[in-house]
């Protein structure tokens, strides 16, 4: 079997290299089929020179997590984060360095850097982010875009369920997972205007054998599992995944208040450990950590910007499995077919 | 003091007059100034012929939970739901027999038929679905639109961002509550085109002292209590609202299903039974039960379909607070400012 290599933006997340490093080595440990492109300043590298399946690539620059766009586009040309994102692109033999890259950094930037250096997929007009969310199954729910697009027309949401569906089957290996349009009710005659069009579409490409549409859910079901994919423009996504992350802080914290309030709960805390330790591994978050940046030629990675070592290489994980089982051949291969058979 | 007088749907929701008809005794008994005015079947009402303080008005049809919207309009005329609101209605003299009105039906048909029989506010457009959610400051944020307008414009928002500020004032007595938006990013720059229209006008109704605005806000602080109130569009709104139930409901089953898990860690429950009881307690949504529908020229009322007899003595106990807080009048004032002082 061949390596699977991953580019890394070593520079990126709020606590930078003194994160990802650590993630790193304990990634290649586990992973014997991983290569790992290490991005960032000659300094930070240093310490990676010993291990075993390294590139060490420098970059001078950093984006950090506040620049603005129009900073990381424009300005920072040797940034490690663009630095990474270059090498998915192919050389004149068409080889590229890597065949996915990660960075917990600026979302915003990584996303104009990516489509910037690496173009959209034909047929897909706007690159989405999508995430997997724990649901009640014991599985995880896909959702996308979680904040890429704020303004979805009902195709672009058809692009969604396509590259959904492929990220999905690549990493799942469910031939057709299910897909369902994110909703105020059931009903095929609720919603806006564009979600009642895009209805339409995604009716229309199941009826074409192109995805497996379930149709519409509410924002109840991301949680229940009730399908494998939930599709949504990135206004309603990013609001709706920030809302379940607030409500999770303020349940951990009440849980954590009501055992630490008197000697009594907490000593019924010490008793309750083991269980409160299975439940907190069930719900954490972390093991969901890293996004997907679907639409564009070539594998692209979020982790979120706060990320420890722990979440980051679960990020790493994501990526290598999406490389593995060539999620982008299958994005590229969903989104074309969908194009075919799309009336002209 | 006046008796506060609340026109009661006792047919709505999923278990109708078994769990309204306790919860209004409940209410009565806890309420001394409080004054019923019961709606359903005669068959019904029955029970309730010697309650103190209680008028009894039949009605001889029910709204069903799944009765389309036009059904309840134009055919049932002599639905509970419908009598109800109507007692709401001022007489020729201007006395109406009730000064606000509970409902746990049908949604959709509450807000069409409240509309319709009542009229919405002068300056007011839409009706909006307001509700209070816990946060993590130990009080509750009041989110509107939840799910009344999936479609809105800039003026809209701004519409819920004054009746929400007339809702809190009334029912928290605090004077300025402060305005959230709910968008993507804290940054004025970020979110659709709508949102920004809408941050302007909210920012220049700020600087006329008429709402207290803090700014952008993302979903998470809707949990942290950043501001008191959110407002954002209905579909929005209801998707975030929703998710949230959602992974709640999730939380609740895996935290039972970890102690349930063996005989071991049902003695841990056991152990920390008096602490999952007031962490239990802390989250119950059935506390915050009771969504306000504002903007109307009455106080309408909405419990969850699925509510308990505990839950729906909730509803009754916001609105008969409502009432006597004059918030049908504070929304008419603030509304009539905010009008008198926009540009022409």
């Amino acid at each position: 079997m061949q390596l699977v290599r991953l580019a890394v933006d070593c520079m990126g997340g709020d606590q930078g290299p003194a994160m990802t490093l650590p993630a790193c080595k304990s990634f290649l440990a586990s992973h014997p089929q991983a290569h790992l492109v290490l991005v960032g300043r000659a300094d930070v590298l240093a310490q990676a020179k010993a291990w075993p399946r390294c590139t060490l690539v420098e970059a001078t620059e950093v984006v950090e997590m506040h620049d603005p766009v129009e900073l990381a586009l424009r300005r920072k040309k040797d940034s490690s984060m663009r630095v990474a994102i270059s090498q998915l692109k192919p050389d004149e033999q068409g080889r590229a360095s890597a065949d996915a890259c990660v960075s917990a950094g600026n979302t915003g930037a990584l996303m104009a850097l990516s489509r910037y250096l690496l173009k959209t997929v034909d047929g897909i007009d706007r690159p989405a982010i999508a995430s997997a969310l724990p649901n009640q199954t014991g599985g995880s729910t896909t959702v996308l875009d979680l904040g890429a697009n704020v303004d979805c027309s009902a195709e672009h949401l058809l692009q969604f369920a396509v590259m959904g569906s492929a990220l999905v089957a690549a990493i799942s290996e469910k031939a057709a997972p299910t897909v369902g349009l994110l909703n105020v009710g059931e009903e095929v005659i609720k919603g806006s205007e564009v979600i009642k069009q895009a209805g339409e579409l995604l009716r229309a490409a199941h009826a074409a054998g192109q995805i497996n549409f379930h149709g519409n859910v509410e924002g109840n079901d991301i949680f229940k599992g009730t399908t494998d994919i939930v599709v949504c423009d990135g206004f309603v996504g990013n609001v709706a995944l920030k809302a379940a992350e607030g409500l999770a802080g303020m349940i951990g914290a009440q849980l954590k208040a009501e055992f630490g309030a008197s000697w009594l709960s907490k000593l019924s805390a010490l008793a309750a450990l083991p269980v409160l330790r299975r439940f907190k591994h069930r719900v954490d978050h972390r093991r969901f950590n890293g996004a997907a940046l679907l639409g564009l030629r070539g594998l692209v990675f979020k982790s979120h910007g706060s990320a420890d070592a722990f979440s980051f290489e679960c990020a790493l994980t994501r990526a290598y499995e999406a490389a593995r089982h060539d999620l982008l051949d299958g994005v590229h291969a969903r989104v074309a077919a969908t194009l075919a058979a799309a009336p002209q």
